[in-house]
């Protein structure tokens, strides 16, 4: 949830009974202690925080997380050896993104307190398995003990609950959020993913590190670059810096990388992050009546 | 369903109280023939003929279809609008296989009596758009009002319910029929399945026809061609005649294609198709009561 979800989105799902993440990937030190303390100040419901394990200032950032008395954590990016212990010694909750059952595995041997088994319908960076949401949770349901979320493919009441048929305790949502009025995407991205129709989104850039984006022109010329076969080099270059930033907060819809999952064909609206979370929920407790007829 | 699903498995599956489909796709015309009055001498239940609309000698297949008065067809990989009308004015069900809206509002507009809505877990070949089962059920029932079966990434009766949840009347299951006692396959090809891990099939030769298959010997030279920039011609000199067959029919682990749906991981064992499908259906029902708690 990068350029996505600061204090607004997060205390704004918190109020709303969700659990609000704030994602800290994108945000320098100083600015994460800002929207944690925003964020306190605006809910008094519990919220987390997502660090990408990768993370340049990853330091600094767990640090700010204790400091804050965070309660939980939400991990994702990296080896979940090198922090867990510390943030589970200061009290925190910690949940590890997984793509598959074998990364599942050494979360919880990590100690991670519950994982989220992400599937290949996921925005933004991705596994290399390409395993989907319907194939992965039953997969990491037979692999761990501890609870697993469930995420990609997720926007609806009746996808959620889809998702604990097979085997989740709860669902994580990202696309759908990140296209609230809370979130603090630039409106021309918001508006490019409610524009977008089955197949609009791709896996791509395998030979670095595989991302979902929505098909625009940044994207042509990654396709263009990897129909020469370009090197891994090559397409560093031209990825270069900020391209997420320029896409998703800035606005540049044509060169801009514009991360977003599969779902994004049915997302079609701007709402408010309250109007979401009833709208799933309501659709998911009536739909979990339907056997009973 | 080539080299997988003759009389044997068809008859056995609607002998168990599914809908048995003979897969045509891999059949002489007078081979066709031979399965469906075999098919008929094992069972009185109901089952149907898959036809990919692409085949050789398709015309031959459909007279072949009306003549032994075959009830139910699933047409797939083609136009659904060259057929449909003639085998409805012969009485017969039509149901076609797609992996988007876009041709479900075809096959709905050409007179099909339902789709199955196959994601991109589905083994063998595949829709370019790679939407994954969770977001193109609901996608596709967004779009048409014939009813939708739900097939790839389902062999368990918590996957069958998660489809059907998601808005799917019924499902579609390959792969865990095709590692069946009764399918066709070569016994070493049934063994590989049940030896891979997450991760061991990928949708590949995307510049053809998308397909998925077990990563073998012969997926190897197809990535080494795709890595040095192998034109579509070169894939298709690598690919050659009879590497379904050589690999799923004649065994041929190494240098066979080998076809199978992402969720071969969650298949373990090769048993019966009465057994399989008892397993699923009990599953199915125990979990229904789910929320009945």
């Amino acid at each position: 949830m990068v350029w996505t979800s600061g204090w607004r989105l997060a205390s704004a799902v918190s109020n709303a009974g969700g659990l609000g993440l704030i994602g800290s990937g994108s945000m320098y030190p100083e600015v994460l202690k800002e929207h944690i303390q925003k964020c306190k100040a605006a809910t008094d419901k519990p919220f987390g925080v997502n660090v990408p394990l990768l993370y340049v200032n990853i330091e600094s950032h767990i640090q700010t997380i204790i400091d804050e008395k965070i309660k939980i954590v939400f991990t994702s990016a990296g080896n979940p050896l090198k922090y867990t212990s510390l943030l589970k010694q200061n009290g925190i909750t910690v949940v590890h993104v997984v793509s598959s059952s074998k990364f599942a595995k050494k979360a919880q041997e990590a100690g991670c307190d519950a994982v989220v088994a992400e599937g290949f319908e996921a925005g933004g960076h991705n596994g290399r398995e390409e395993t989907t949401t319907m194939v992965l949770v039953p997969s990491v349901c037979n692999a761990v003990t501890i609870p697993i979320i469930a995420a990609g493919g997720i926007a609806t009441g009746r996808q959620m609950l889809s998702a604990m048929v097979l085997g989740a305790e709860g669902v994580q949502i990202g696309s759908r959020f990140a296209i609230s009025t809370e979130s603090s995407l630039h409106d021309n991205f918001k508006k490019a993913v409610v524009g977008t129709k089955e197949g609009d989104t791709i896996l791509t850039l395998k030979q670095l590190t595989p991302v979902r984006l929505i098909k625009n022109r940044f994207y042509d010329e990654i396709k263009k670059a990897e129909e020469r076969c370009a090197s891994a080099d090559e397409l560093k270059n031209l990825l270069g810096k900020g391209r997420a930033k320029k896409g998703m907060f800035e606005g540049n819809i044509d060169e801009g990388e514009l991360e977003i999952g599969q779902v994004s064909s049915i997302i079609n609206s701007i709402k408010p992050a309250s109007d979401i979370l009833r709208e799933i929920w309501e659709e998911f407790v009536n739909y979990v009546q339907y056997p009973l007829k």
